[in-house]
């Protein structure tokens, strides 16, 4: 990525501001991913939580008779839709009691006043640069959507908030602000969509008292260039990935990709986590990306060519070095990615099985032997299954129950499927040919029967998929009734998965029960991406904590204690989707050797010298 | 690559040894890439020339007849056939002439030498690790295969040659060996088969008097670990590529690339040099790689799992620093790939095309739209083909002749295509079933059709790939006849490439002239790679230098012209095949900003402060 341009920094920013933008007079020609008056409501924070995941009008709620249901519109399968079975099942299995709940505090107790540097305020003031030291500002820019950081804001608090927002509109503000920020010794903390889960945005509390400020990119939302001939996309990393992709299909184009959090995630953010998504084995968000500009305080490394070349390095490549950074080298201001051509048909199979180890040699045969073009690929486990189940937006009848007794009656005499055993798979099937697609599913079907599995239409496995977005708002929802829960991801190879499982799992019921919590805790497991060398894992677990003095601490020792099981194992630290931050600082520290932190701080010295980005997440 | 493994570096070894290598008692079970007289041939270069590329019973000559053939055995396609219209082509476009010839010198004029450090002689000795002084193994292992080196081996001198030659035999010596260099002040050169074009192996003349030693690491090529499985093997970094290929072909697996240096070079070197192969669509070796272990005078950098996870990272990855390092940081000594299935059925489709203009469109139409899984594309030039065409292993006849005049006729009327202009594309497909394999080509062909492209059948495709191991010898051969030939590769998106491709090669006939050379030179352009977001190309040129004092001087003139004009349409510094070594250094240090060096810089004084590894290629 750094071949191919002219010698020096000064020549690169000009060819930037002649080819890659528009002239600064004729704005209103601008490409964005957003609007004026939609980038002004991402800047005001309008529609966001403060205290919980996600929008405002969107959260889990019982009617009167006790009938769950989501409100809002966001969610097209879900909102508006009632759950018949989510509060038996939720009684069941967590023993919540609608009449015992607990619900956050109106606004957190003690807000610091902001720690205020006139000097670097004086600096960016001519240029214009937006700030704000509201107490709301630095409270919505003070967290991500951890257990964890949600916890403390509707229960306790957060030590540190940072001093200031700022909303830079362009490179060339954010080198401005970088290089005030070290003459006056300023920190900064990089701002994409406060969607991480790791504690990323926990501010520096004994150690560092200097100012600090959260740099909001969601302004810098430009697409500087889109080559259909040459299939890449420029864009200022400021963009929401969503708007970025709505922006792409209108020319038949795709990022390719779907995390979780691209409804609320920056490019730049994404990039600096590397983050990747679900349909990982033909879409990877890291290998996608061909160049990046990066401002630290040594000044800006970027490829400023307006035709990059194919993604091809000679030499050693610095891109992995900022990749995975999150925020402790530097600030990502543009991106240009590679683009893929959107395919139009979609279909998602269900599959089945009857115990989860059947499900992993289907996965396997499937993915290793190449049986289709295979988008994507989850598999939840009989526990996982429950949860996915509970998410029925039918109302029970007569019909629908006698179909499902003999549906039952059938899998348990004639396949072998037994209730509480089984597990779920579902596979995303694409192609430009409508026809070719029940080609593909028939595939599926057949290898899988090879293992028992049996098909379970589309309509499930595309649950698998689609309620993670709302998974976060239920998690909200379910502190109100004294449940806490929260999730952990790993990568493993194939031969490893089934112990790494049980294990895992084990582990989390054990040191649940230690914690002498009221109900036997929930615990599942999902295969989130598959390999040809293994898979991703998420275990996803919850308990009540109505009698726990400490229940923050309670969830702290149960992943304490599921980390070591998993770094015993040898799972890796977490996979593509969540990356570092503060939570697993340790777990990565301790999983490196000696001679590559060394270089990682040498690296961390040369670009940010005087610790400008203060995050310390990694480094 | 840095998760999951346990803390420290003792603790890790002791796993490696346990777990990856067999006890070191039983070394009768142990599987290697070759038996112990293989590794001998390796160890005493009796196969191989010191004055030119390759094997030694390999070479071009002409007979009484005047007709060109290959001796030998080693390239089926070749070996010990004649090539008819080789010699008339050499001089009608070369201008050569059979009885004007210039033999290489039989050894080279001046070896100094060597300079001896008794103390890191007295250090290593004690370990049986076996090192020779001798001339012949000093100039075997003092230059790589790039025609600079090979011209000056054959008449001029290398200034400086490494003064001793080390054969390492395990992870423990190279560790023993590299803490000896540094406390001895000694410069060290990992090898591995010598085969790089980028004179990455020149030592530094008048800047560093120490000791310099050659690591050549073939004798470490034990296969320490091989999942079906999981779909990887763990090797050590000597195995030559070709032979690693051949024992998991025995199983069933590939490694799934080919690079035209896989017969000579290790699977470290290729890795430190960033090398991918033509089949790169699918198959990227640089993909491929899921773990390595380094040793550096700073430490071992490594992850000792026996069950590695899939290639997934957190946090920064120092793998794409390690990748392309060319022996300025360290040796690496294993490496863990993902390996893949063997597909069995290969098919190559030949399609020429009305002009270069043309051909790159249907290059383009078929990468971007998925016409068919891609495992190679080339495509040669007008002039390219003419030499393709050189390659004819069959005596002319009456009836070949008359087929000929037929098709010229049809294709020139019908099908608009004139000798001169045209262009030819070679497609590689492949499939676990023989009849879809046809299903491909007539989708490859249909499309071919819209741009006027017309089946060449599969034989003159199949030259287009594999005459490329032969060139080397003739690029030697023609040097007996005044002719000095060379080749750049770079990368370049779609917009630039006809443009990139036209000014280069006039770049070059001009230069050229300007040294007055005999004839008018030859020149060619190749396309290697396909991606969806451009190509890359390898220029080929050569000139008789009958009437040329400099030679040596002239081609490097030749070639800076063409690296500047390559620069100035932001074409890549090279393609991942080659690398940078000492004949790019400028153009790369050129090409990077000041911010990238720097933290390349702190990289290098972080692992090797007292700069052991001495090879200066890069930093």
């Amino acid at each position: 990525m750094y071949e191919g341009s002219p010698p020096n920094t000064a020549q690169r920013l000009q060819l930037l501001v002649e080819h890659l933008s528009p002239p600064s007079s004729s704005s209103t020609s601008e490409r964005r991913t957003l609007s004026p008056s939609e980038t002004l409501i991402v800047r005001t924070n309008s529609e966001i939580k403060w205290n919980g995941h996600g929008y405002r009008d969107t959260y889990f709620e019982f009617d009167d008779k006790g009938t769950a249901s989501l409100t809002g519109f966001r969610y097209s399968k879900y909102s508006s839709k009632e759950f018949h079975d989510l509060r038996p099942w939720l009684e069941q299995t967590l023993r919540i009691n609608l009449k015992t709940t607990l619900p956050s505090q109106p606004t957190m107790p003690s807000i610091h006043s902001p720690v205020v540097n006139h000097e670097f305020y004086d600096m960016i003031k001519p240029y214009g640069i937006q700030i704000s030291f509201s107490e709301q500002d630095r409270l919505c820019h003070g967290h991500g959507r951890s257990t964890s950081d949600i916890y403390r804001l509707r229960y306790s608090n957060i030590a540190r908030l940072p001093d200031a927002v700022i909303w830079p509109e362009s490179h060339e503000q954010v080198e401005t602000i970088v290089c005030a920020s070290q003459n006056c010794n300023v920190g900064l903390i990089p701002y994409g969509g406060g969607s991480n889960d790791v504690n990323a945005l926990e501010c520096p509390v004994e150690e560092d008292r200097r100012m600090i400020v959260v740099l909001d990119m969601r302004q810098m939302n430009r697409i500087l260039g889109l080559s259909k001939e040459n299939m890449f996309v420029t864009v200022e990393a400021g963009a929401v990935a969503k708007d970025l992709e709505k922006e792409l299909r209108k020319d038949g184009f795709t990022l390719g990709w779907g995390a979780e959090s691209v409804e609320f995630s920056t490019l730049g953010s994404l990039t600096a986590r590397r983050s990747s998504g679900i349909e990982k084995k033909f879409y990877d968000f890291t290998k996608s990306i061909i160049e990046i500009q990066m401002v630290t305080p040594a000044g800006t490394v970027q490829h400023a060519s307006t035709t990059p070349p194919p993604p091809t390095t000679v030499g050693p490549s610095l891109l992995h070095i900022f990749l995975g950074s999150e925020g402790t080298l530097g600030v990502i201001t543009s991106l240009t990615l590679k683009i893929y051509r959107l395919i139009p048909h979609r279909r998602v199979v269900s599959l089945y099985f009857p115990t989860f180890q059947t499900g992993l040699l289907f996965l396997r045969e499937i993915t290793q032997r190449n049986v289709v073009k295979l988008v994507g690929a989850r598999m939840v486990d009989e526990v996982g299954l429950d949860l996915v189940q509970a998410f029925n937006t039918q109302a029970p009848n007569l019909t629908s129950i006698f179909k499902d007794v003999i549906k039952r009656y059938y899998w348990k005499k004639v396949k072998n499927l037994v209730r509480g055993k089984m597990c779920l798979a579902a596979i995303i099937l694409e192609s430009e040919d409508v026809g070719k697609l029940q080609v593909y599913e028939q595939r599926v079907i057949g290898v899988a029967e090879k293992f028992g599995g049996v098909d379970g239409g589309w309509e499930i496995g595309d649950h698998v998929f689609s309620i993670s977005q709302t998974l976060p708002y239920l998690r909200d929802f379910l502190m109100d009734y004294y449940v806490i829960s929260d999730s952990l991801d790993t990568t493993i190879s194939w031969s490893h998965v089934q112990e790494l499982s049980e294990n895992v799992k084990n582990t989390i019921k054990a040191t649940c029960r230690a914690q002498s919590a009221k109900a036997s805790p929930w615990v599942a497991v999902r295969v989130d991406t598959v390999y040809d060398t293994g898979v991703s894992l998420t275990f996803m677990y919850g308990f009540n904590f109505w009698n726990l003095s400490d229940p923050h601490g309670a969830l702290l020792r149960v992943e304490q204690a599921a980390m070591v099981e998993i770094l015993k194992l040898r799972g890796s630290v977490s996979h593509h989707t969540t990356g570092i931050g503060k939570r697993k600082k340790e777990m990565f520290i301790e999983s490196s050797s000696e001679t590559s932190l060394a270089v990682l701080k040498s690296v961390k010295k040369t670009l940010d010298p005087s610790n400008v980005f203060c995050v310390q997440n990694l480094i």
